[in-house]
């Protein structure tokens, strides 16, 4: 007789999101992997408003039959200043490509992002995992409001930044971080460990045509509808990468936290946010000087800059979204 | 019979430097080449003071019988704050490595080194070809002495700045730069076409002890007090490369302008210097966002940034220097 061990209870996971298209791919991917349970979603203005964000996810989880799943709406404007209305050339007005989702029919959660994170924090203490893909704002909040917040998180993945890479909202700026610098830098300063996943990384992580038709000839309820709401995103890289693809932003985050895929570089240094209102503002300034000492981790520093990984993501990515 | 056509005429060459130990190389390199005629150099605070920049660049320019060439003492201070004394442990207190060096006897020119390069512009009108190799005080104060300078120069090269690469005095900051950003900001804003030759590059190109050896034992004037001048410059390198070996900052500057090294990656692109006192003080912002179309030129910068280079330095270097 042989004994099979039994697998990891899987671990419960918050997603903190600006539904948008990538989102919706990092959306489907931690619906479909075994090793976490989606326990919440919270909204957050970004790709489009926190309210069109909220609907999309729940529009999304209902076509994966997951009702179950709370979506709370987040902030609308930063921690400073306003929202500026997202980016319909690149996520579309609706925030899914202009494709229009059959609607769930569901309402979010009557409290708030910062209020479903808090209470989950405490449901699952020292076992709920964070992975945040948009503006930091609901939890700069969230620890505004309990700074004993991240003695209850396990660990937080954070789609942001660029370290050694242009950004892409400005020569230095990433859309995540530039849109609520503040924000981040309360989340970054706090007493937890963070994965940075910035677009070093994932601006190397494409998907191509062949996996778009792959996810619209899935068969499955999901998986066809997130090739669609691609349509658009394929077209805003053009001018970026010289065909339809698509940069893999926020579901390589979410892969990095379930394990899908391995940093390989990723050392712990100080990460300071760019606050200023100079032409840096919303830089995130990663300490890489010991970038010929093969990176060695600093010590004290809480923040995992991810700058490689051990495989392409959109592989293992298109799998697991056609089980959808 | 075959007509060798006639060399063309060595280009007046005018260098602003804080000498210190890859000044100096960069010095003796200009000296060996025959494409340029060095026609005066300034210097300015940085590595060491202006004033001991000058007195050791008349003691390199004894040793290589050069006195002919004027030296001027440029500005001790950046244009907004005072003089940071410099850096001892990787210069030495006297800038070249604590050797030294044979005294000159020579003392420097009357005016300034803002002085000399007015009047090496005018007497080498549309021709001067300026280098610069330290923070870029005096060219600051010569733009503002002379807005109609950058008429009379045919080109600047510059060290300078870190691209996509960690900085050396602060996560982002390069020295030359961060030591006076705002001179830097007036230089790469005035209007002439720039090379600009960061970290990303001169990290890239390093000698080594056998090189070393070669200067010492060169059998020349010169060679060899470079070869002891590297001596303590070395041993700072070590904790970066993990052996003994040197950075050729400033003379892969020397070398591009020259020609002796060609760029092959650089683009013109929209180069910022972060003048706040935020985390990123001093940074030079440079807008490579064209990284996946192969870095376009973008229309209307006049700042060409150097990431990738044809060939090693060290060879070609080491070879020049031993002539002198």
């Amino acid at each position: 007789m042989t004994h099979t061990p039994a697998p990891a209870p899987a671990a419960p996971l918050y997603l903190d999101c600006d539904t948008g298209v990538d989102d919706s791919l990092a959306l489907g991917y931690l619906l479909a992997s075994p090793e976490i349970d989606l326990v919440g979603v919270g909204s957050v203005s970004g790709n489009v408003g926190a309210r069109q964000g909220a609907v999309n996810t729940l529009d999304l989880l209902a076509l994966a039959g997951r009702d179950d799943v709370p979506v709370a709406v987040g902030a609308h404007d930063p921690v400073a200043g306003g929202y500026d209305g997202g980016v319909p050339h690149i996520h579309g007005r609706n925030g899914v490509g202009d494709v229009i989702l059959p609607p769930s029919g569901r309402a979010p959660e009557d409290g708030s992002a910062v209020e479903l994170l808090l209470r989950l924090s405490h449901e699952h203490a020292g076992r709920l995992r964070v992975v945040a893909v948009g503006p930091l704002t609901n939890l700069a909040l969230a620890l505004r409001a309990d700074p004993t917040l991240p003695e209850r998180v396990r660990d937080l993945t954070v789609m942001g930044g660029a370290a050694l890479h242009p950004g892409n909202v400005s020569p230095v700026g990433e859309a995540n971080i530039a849109n609520d610098p503040e924000a981040a830098a309360t989340v970054l300063e706090a007493d937890w460990d963070v994965t940075l996943v910035p677009l070093d990384v994932t601006m190397a992580n494409l998907l191509e045509e062949t996996d778009r038709k792959a996810l619209l000839e899935a068969g499955t309820a999901l998986a066809p509808w997130l090739g669609e709401v691609l349509d658009l995103y394929f077209g805003f890289h053009v001018p970026t990468f010289g065909r339809r693809c698509s940069a893999l932003h926020d579901p390589l985050a979410a892969a990095i936290a379930v394990g899908g895929v391995t940093p390989t570089v990723a050392p712990r240094v100080p990460v300071v946010v760019d606050v200023t209102d100079g032409p840096g503002r919303g830089q995130t300034l990663c300490d890489l000087r010991g970038r010929y000492a093969g990176y060695p981790d600093v010590p004290g520093a809480r923040t995992r800059v991810v700058l490689a990984t051990d495989a392409p993501l959109a592989p293992h990515l298109v799998e697991r979204l056609r089980t959808l």
